[in-house]
């Protein structure tokens, strides 16, 4: 057995309930802390935690390794909902002739846009593939990430999907995190398909599904519903056919427009809702019907913060939406509207964070920087965006039931930050790296001076 | 003699030739390079450098340490014209009450903004004082800013003013990069003069600015010329007076109102004026002329891109103006309008790039996030960007002659990146390390995998 004990934390943050697996509206600027406290971590696992006053005797040993984290706090690692993160090559190109003023037309015509990424990645070798994927992920564990989805959807044929899922496979045997995969075929509409877009729809529904499914390559499904790319029909079509093989969604809506895509997502059961940037009146009202609530400004929605889990633990209350997640690097770096966090948690609705990374519209991982655009930019307060980025974005994943906070028997998936005066200096502080040390499954993964 | 050869360097970046001290206009897109390059330094100082074909035989000796730059990039150390890294608490409590909706006037009743900041810095113990400022300026090597000027300004006393002041000399002598000390006591009105601003006025004028001047606590003045906080017959008089006694001035102008600041500026000879957010035509027109340029949107300028330098040294053209210096971080961080660097480039004027790192308005000294928001908000071109935070903000505090470019007789201050693909990828990468080492008359600051 080998045990890690934490003592003096300045605080142990997100210590939320068991059973509690999202938090929603005005509870999400509740974020349970425990102040000047320890932490048991054995085998990987939380095991207790509590104030220093009430600190048991522990059996010595020479398993036991203790790290005194006096001035610092302790919180549950970062969970990364929503990213692309295995892909051939960055678009640095892309960014600069944008700069030069460049259309998207124009990008795409000199061969830019997801097409691009998918050339490059048609050609490109499998092991590379995976050694540079695994490179990214190292650089976002040393940022915090501990938990992370990753989507296929630079592939864009059977062939080049199944080598992407491959990739996020080894990936999930090779790094200590946990990893969801989701199977992103409908991204783009792949050149040969220009003339018959119900055939890559039925290649995707009745043939990659069916594999991916079987032979456990991907734990979701997602579609580009937007303008010129997927319709709400193809969406439906291809959540129909994850469900019909136990892959729920996690899609792509109302980005740059809104077209039902949300409400399409809901009658479908999808897990999560993401981007969000254009939202409508009647987009906001449908979540919060989703979610149980009367689809009206005037009866603000007052949830029960305990909720049924992907994995069906902890069932406490059948009423529960798709969460919406928002990605504001992506608006940040593509100069689009942010997503309406206020809104959306005024009305009672959770709201979760991911970085989106990407190579052409989002090129960074840090959820770091997340965390300043998303009290900068959204206006959500620091604990709500903290819940945003632990434990909502563990449930984005379905993977709340084992991290996303500081609550006995999850995985002891944590960040001690360095010394720092508060947690609103974490985001206030913005482009600084606050974070000392981050352990998975109690094991450091960066190792900063707290134990040194 | 101490000797370092760098070798096989992907490239040398901004090998500007010797006597160039600004670019401006269309030159701030034109970045010098030597691709495949070797550097010597020889006592801190940049000795020789061309590309690898021209490498000569060196004689060996146990003083000549040789690194090997393959896949990496080396620059110029970042130079940061613009802080006031010196102060005695972070604000992030009125970061928060902004996000929970509290005006301007509500934080300032509650005992915010810069005074705010005043009345925690008189009470504070000078060594700690220097010790923080030690601390963040450390941090802030290592994100590779080689070169750096403080304002004082939280004073708003005879007594604090000089108290910072002798910080800022304590950091001189005790860091290894060059620091630059500017005097804005002209900062907030103290409440003490409310009923006599001309009383406060005449201690900056007749009082500080002589005595700071004898001491050598200064470099610069600097005067906050902005609607509610000093007028523009203010900012004249205190410019006049650190004419009088060898100041020259960098002024902060035009961050939330166009009052006449930058002609005030060009008038009494100032170096810089910074900021820049909110910007007339009449303004820019005023920038051209005092770049020697003809008023009018119709005759673009064109300069000769070397150029006066502070010192005196390297004069070719005596019509040189005040040099635009935009801090982008301040806008991100505020919500407030990005600096017109597109419009002043297009008419030929010079840029630079600065971080205004303070506990109010910008709580980040990171230059690499400058870089990435110059980029994206700006709509720079990464070579004129790092023109602008380099060579030409070396120029915006006077230090063009001794660092900003690779340019054989200029200090060792250098960045070595990690293996990148190109240049564009530093800021196109947002939020990421993309440094492996930083050296300071040619010794590590930063050592990263490159000189292991």
């Amino acid at each position: 057995m080998r045990r890690l004990l934490i003592t003096h934390a300045k605080a142990l943050v997100g210590t939320h309930a068991p059973g509690v697996s999202l938090v929603a509206g005005a509870d999400m600027a509740r974020l349970p802390c425990v102040e000047d406290g320890w932490m048991l971590v054995e085998d990987g696992l939380i095991r207790a935690l509590g104030p220093m006053a009430t600190l048991p005797a522990l059996a010595p040993g020479d398993d036991l390794h203790t790290v005194d984290a006096t001035g610092l706090y302790v919180l549950p690692g970062w969970c990364d909902p929503h990213t692309h993160t295995v892909f051939a090559a960055p678009r640095e190109e892309e960014f600069v002739d944008k700069i030069k003023g460049l259309s998207y037309q124009e990008i795409a015509a000199k061969g830019g846009g997801i097409l691009n990424s998918a050339r490059k990645l048609r050609d490109m070798d499998e092991d590379l593939l995976f050694a540079q994927a695994k490179e990214r992920l190292h650089e976002m564990m040393q940022r915090g990430t501990t938990a992370v989805e990753i989507k296929s959807g630079y592939g864009l044929s059977l062939e080049s999907e199944l080598k992407m899922l491959r990739v996020v496979k080894r990936l999930k045997e090779a790094l200590p995190l946990p990893i969801k995969a989701t199977l992103l075929a409908a991204h783009a509409l792949p050149p040969e398909y220009r003339e018959d877009r119900a055939a890559y729809i039925r290649l995707i529904a009745d043939t990659l599904i069916p594999q991916v499914s079987g032979e456990g390559l991907a734990d979701f499904v997602d579609v580009f519903c937007e303008t010129n790319y997927f319709t709400v029909a193809e969406l439906e079509q291809v959540l129909e056919a994850g469900a019909r093989h136990g892959l729920p969604g996690k899609v792509h809506v109302n980005q740059f427009t809104s077209i039902g895509g949300i409400q399409a997502a809901i009658k479908h059961g999808a897990l999560s809702v993401d981007h969000l940037e254009v939202m409508e009146e009647a987009d906001v009202d449908a979540l919060v019907g989703a979610f149980g609530g009367a689809p009206s400004r005037s009866t603000p929605l007052r949830l029960r913060s305990a909720w049924v889990d992907v994995t069906g633990a902890h069932r406490e209350d059948d009423a529960r939406g798709p969460i919406p997640t928002l990605l504001p690097s992506c608006s940040f770096f593509l100069r689009i509207p942010y997503g309406p966090a206020r809104q959306l948690i005024d009305r009672g609705l959770p709201v979760a964070l991911a970085t989106d990374h990407n190579p052409g519209s989002t090129p960074s991982g840090n959820m770091n920087l997340v965390f300043s655009l998303a009290c900068i930019q959204l206006r959500m307060l620091p604990e709500e965006a903290i819940n945003a980025m632990t434990l909502n974005a563990a449930a984005a994943m379905g993977l709340a039931h084992t991290v996303g906070s500081l609550t006995v028997g999850k995985r002891a998936n944590l960040i001690i930050t360095k010394p720092v005066p508060s947690l609103a200096y974490l985001p206030y502080a913005f482009g600084q790296d606050h974070i000392d040390t981050v352990l998975i499954d109690g094991i450091p993964v960066r190792t900063g001076s707290a134990l040194a």
